[in-house]
């Protein structure tokens, strides 16, 4: 069995290759839940969805999230409000894109919140709505948020990622309830044949699934059949704002950077080839380092990416 | 000033056509939101909505609710829920349709009454919103739910009206909250020169608002001037359950089974001309009676059967 620690748009691709190249009934993604935000009254789980509808052939392919064949009539609507709202009322934002099918989705979500289902058994649900054969499980059926403190003070993460364009220097990144949120099933971090972290920011992505009480510790006891594959290539993150996030939390915004941050909890960092001069200095930071190419953007590399990290375990007595 | 007691469709109408014949700035349009339900989280008020969308014009005439132009695509994609919703859940409800542009409404509503807004600060903003110069207030800041007794057990009111079509005997209608929330406005009472009741249904439109404390004692004090427009034609309701719930309920279905529910508050009813020959018999009842052309379909129909209503209190000496 292959535990996946995900993210979002990176997780999902990653995803998507591992289930050509392995039995999907093999294979566990544990989702971050730290970005789950309510806009409209409606829960939202981005990461979860992005996985779901990636894996399942839903998403929309230039984008990277939402559905195919969208459309935005709803969002559209919302501009009458505008000049309405009173000061200091954030009554429905324009800023956070919900595609009209899209929605329905979250309303789904919504109403099994409120009829007291988990988190996990909702994920299960949308699963099979969506025809995907793999599980995906939350991180935790508890409430974890992420929180992103700016100069001007902490906001949600949604707000930093999506409002403001990540645009802005951090200061600090918190995980709000995660010292008393449960992973959501232990016995997949010693069972799992392979653990792999995907390529998913290390610091809003997979670091609220480290917070969680006792991931880090296990992941330690068995860093040898722990692989990572970093987000970063060439000093630059594909998607999203982890190479200036690493910078601004005084990490080194390289794939020796991202070896520091995995070191302990992981074996191996797989990078890309652009970094192959790099892998000496990934290897002095403990972990051992496979460079391949790890563009998922380009046909077949998500499959050969994943057939390489599924292989590290058994292929390290060859080291 | 002119006080209009107002349910949906009918009483949308009437609005529409009263604002044609009297100053727009002496209508107060006080609804009623016995009927507002939550649906996926969010707040919808479907008679504040049908009056300000019929008002300000944005209704589909068609259908009579909702806004003109529609699209129905986060409804569509509910589709994919209906399979793996589980034994006891009523999660994603396809039987109450939400269009596309009608969810920005709701979104605004449940996000303001997130932020502790009263639904009159919300009501007042989404009039604005719809660039309508009518004051529209709710009967009650405070929550009053319609509850639908059936042979089966107590449903909310839109399942009764929505889900059901209205096709099943009731036995008693409750409206939960009355007795504890508060009118919206007890000046308006003594201070409107006439109180026009719309033709809407008397058993769960008007009842709501008759149920808050004062309302039904103060209506009485001033009877002579509340006029009331009989939403039973020929036997009939135009729209809704109102000819067969008043049957069920032990009234008889005709404009003088409506004249007995409103004698009391009520000095005068407008029946259609069709009902003309029933008009001796509401006079039995104690009531003035009036019998005109209420069909507002008909273009034209709405000013004038305004006009007559308003003309009601001067004219009362002449009788």
């Amino acid at each position: 069995m292959i535990m996946v620690l995900a993210g979002g748009v990176g997780a999902a691709r990653f995803l998507s290759g591992l289930i050509q190249v392995v039995n999907p009934a093999d294979v566990v993604a544990v989702v971050n839940t730290g970005d789950d935000t309510e806009l409209h009254g409606l829960s939202i789980s981005p990461d979860i969805d992005t996985v779901i509808y990636t894996m399942s052939g839903s998403i929309d392919p230039e984008r990277g999230w939402g559905l195919r064949d969208e459309t935005w009539r709803a969002m559209g609507a919302l501009e009458r409000f505008e000049t309405v709202r009173p000061a200091g009322s954030a009554a429905a934002p324009r800023w956070f894109n919900l595609g009209d099918t899209d929605l329905a989705t979250h309303f789904y979500r919504t109403a099994r919140v409120r009829e007291g289902a988990t988190l996990q058994q909702i994920t299960e649900e949308l699963r099979i709505a969506f025809g995907l054969s793999v599980a995906v499980v939350p991180m935790s059926n508890d409430s974890v948020r992420t929180i992103v403190h700016l100069a001007d003070g902490p906001v949600p993460f949604q707000e930093y990622f999506v409002r403001l364009q990540h645009n802005v220097p951090v200061t600090r990144v918190e995980f709000v309830g995660a010292e008393s949120a449960a992973f959501i099933d232990h016995s997949l971090l010693t069972d799992a044949d392979t653990i792999v972290i995907a390529p998913s920011n290390p610091i809003v992505s997979i670091a609220p699934i480290r917070a969680l009480a006792g991931v880090d510790s296990a992941l330690t006891a068995r860093r040898d059949s722990v692989v990572a594959i970093s987000p970063i290539v060439a000093g630059a993150a594909l998607k999203g704002p982890a190479d200036r996030m690493l910078v601004e939390l005084g990490h080194e915004p390289t794939v020796v950077g991202v070896a520091r941050i995995y070191a302990p909890i992981c074996g191996t960092l797989i990078i890309d080839s652009q970094d192959e001069h790099l892998v000496a200095a990934v290897e002095r930071e403990g972990m051992r380092c496979i460079a391949t190419d790890t563009i998922m953007s380009k046909p077949g590399v998500a499959a050969s990416l994943a057939r390489i990290a599924i292989d590290v375990p058994s292929n390290k007595g060859d080291h």
